[in-house]
């Protein structure tokens, strides 16, 4: 995927420093390579299950990775109309569409029962209500699942993990078979299956399985219950290794753990990775514009800020960094800032870095997901082009933004 | 500027309910004369003295706000291409730019070389033997300040304090003459002022005062060697109050006392206030789409989330959120959140807020300034509108982004 040989640092066949040459620092490199072998790793590992893969598209939006994982006949998990509207774009399916997420307001319900989504998942009984209704004026049969709340602490950062009592996400598991039961009630609604979610970037997959079981007895219970629950949407995503040396889940074993639950229970499976699919498939790359020194501190600044790469000032996270091109000046220890005007506009801090000269070119690693999804024009600066490797192959799936884009629908 | 009327929430003369029926949820409202009537503290505070009142184009860059200060006279501080440009369009004087940031790329610098900018604020040697390079290519001579970093703790937000040893902003101040005696050498640049900036959001404007003295005795020190410094910019951003009952520093009586400080000493003077001038001037409108309890916690999940405003999940800022519509149904204590899907997705948490219903209208309060600037479409969501105010009248200012906005420049 990413590598070096002979002291260059490679997507696939292709030089990154070809790439910024052409075209321009900072950028986004996605490696298709990379995105398919992890996605398949999740669809293959199910193979002979009745499941369905669900990418979340809220990790990397962009057409180009939507289009490659649509060809490749992977599902999707949508948490807005925005989103919908990206994957038929891209020629998804939307029969093969979930659409989760606690704040769906009535115009993208009604959007997604337009264009015959798969599913919802219900975050409320008021959110039923209004997805009866919406069903009800165009005729049509909505399914559903409720997105139950497993009290389960995921052991990820804070503004991740959604899985524990004081988050806003899900309905209490206590309180799911009342509502499953009320729900009987609303004529354009069909309970279809069972779901949760308790976090991202989950590096112990222990709590996710303890959920798989909570969840199984409560669908034996809806289904004794006589709701006709067909399938179980299995939320919360596998962690990433962003710093060298992190062990992250093996997707392989992981999905052999959830196939020996659910074998011979007849019921399909959902799962809905982002981060664990395009996270290590992107880098950003950067070019270093001045070697700065303080009395206390080393500082590298660089063409890419916190607007283009927001995690490390969001989410304090760790991301490698790396020259494109290896040399024999050692390292330095400093910190990486990028060009805008606050402290926190930084990448990393205090680390051991290879010690480049302005001019450089650097790539800041697994940045393929919750990258370009989050960045802004923060300091009027237009945001970076992305990039898809495909073998020795490159080319854009998205322009840089120009000045004039940046005024776009703008008047005095 | 905002105030309640027969318990109806106005910007100015007009009720914001008005304004968000026409233009939907969520969306942003600046008032006009609350934008200027800030800017004209600071500019007839210090009439009667050489000065420039230079608007921090980052805390808001909206043309439509640049075209107002710019038709009253201001000048602009900014510190990307992208700025100047958005500048020029909105009608300002590039003789009344400064050019300010720690990461200037060539491409930047020569442009506004090109369009004869007043000056740079410049953040090394590095940067200074640049600007040198091209202006000679161009055959024209640039004014520059040397930013001097005067190890000050400015009291706020580690992200937005920028004038401490550790941070990556200006020179110490210790080898600041050093570094203009060997400026003399090149051809191309002419010293014009010193320049400091120690953080933004100041509550306590102590700091920044003390931080007077030392710039004006480094100012007496450089002419004293011969070099012609006509100007000192006070960088450093007077707060506004986030919080009812929180004392923000009053703009008057701030530049009462810079003036008794820099009268006679035969110095302009120059101000770069962003947030102070936009901050309060400011709301983000709301729609409440549902109401949701758990056993824990109750949460009022409206329609404007983290990628509309940062600045809570950010910053962990505090903004007062209002209903437009005062009733009588008292108030209850929660979280109020947005549609996103992570927990770091909120906009007030553990909160007294009016007991308010769907669909009800709310406003986030002093959201005038690193607003809409930081707004991503993070979960495909379009960015919000926003619209300017100027008494009984009011218009957009920026469209909402539409899906199609969203993919734009994007290939599969």
């Amino acid at each position: 995927m990413f590598c070096y040989r002979d002291n260059t640092f490679y997507c696939e066949e292709v030089p990154l420093a070809d790439i910024a040459r052409r075209a321009g620092t900072p950028c986004y490199v996605y490696s298709a390579g990379g995105i398919l072998s992890r996605y398949r790793a999740y669809d293959e590992g199910l193979a002979g299950l009745e499941h369905m893969v669900c990418y979340a598209v809220k990790a990397n939006s962009s057409l180009g990775v939507l289009a490659l994982l649509a060809r490749a006949g992977s599902g999707f998990d949508i948490v807005s109309g925005g989103e919908l509207h990206r994957v038929i774009q891209a020629g998804g399916d939307p029969a093969r569409v979930v659409f989760s997420g606690v704040g769906k307001t009535s115009e993208e319900v009604d959007y997604a029962l337009a264009r015959g989504i798969h599913s919802f998942n219900c975050e409320s009984e008021a959110e039923l209500a209004l997805i009866d209704a919406l069903a009800a004026r165009r005729g049509v049969r909505a399914h559903f699942s409720l997105r139950v709340n497993p009290d389960v602490d995921a052991g990820t950062h804070p503004y991740i993990s959604t899985g524990l009592k004081e988050h806003k996400f899900g309905i209490e598991i206590g309180e799911t078979e009342a509502i499953y039961e009320r729900a009987r009630g609303m004529r354009n609604l069909a309970a279809a299956g069972v779901s949760c979610h308790i976090g991202s970037q989950l590096l112990d997959t222990g709590p996710i399985l303890e959920v798989v079981d909570k969840m199984l007895a409560l669908a034996e219970r809806l289904r004794s219950a006589g709701h006709a629950i067909r399938h179980r949407d299995l939320g919360g995503g596998l962690g990433i290794a962003y710093r060298e040396g992190d062990q992250a889940p093996d997707i392989g074993g992981y999905i052999r753990r959830i196939r020996e639950k659910l074998e011979g229970k007849g019921l399909a499976v959902m799962v809905e990775p982002g981060r664990s699919i395009v996270g290590a498939a992107g880098v950003l790359i950067t070019r270093v514009l001045y070697r700065k020194r303080t009395a206390n501190k080393e500082f590298i600044v660089v063409d890419a800020a916190m607007n283009d790469l927001l995690r490390p000032s969001l989410y304090q996270s760790h991301h490698e960094i790396v020259p494109l091109r290896r040399t024999g000046f050692g390292s330095v220890v400093a910190d990486v800032v990028g060009p805008i005007c606050e402290s926190g506009d930084f990448l990393a801090r205090d680390r051991e870095i290879a010690n480049v000269a302005p001019g450089d070119l650097m790539a800041v690693c697994t940045a393929g997901a919750y990258g370009f999804v989050l960045s802004s024009n923060y300091n009027s600066r237009p945001r970076p082009p992305e990039i898809l490797v495909e073998g020795d192959r490159w080319r854009l799936i998205r322009a840089r933004e120009t000045y004039e884009d940046l005024a776009r629908g703008e008047s005095l």
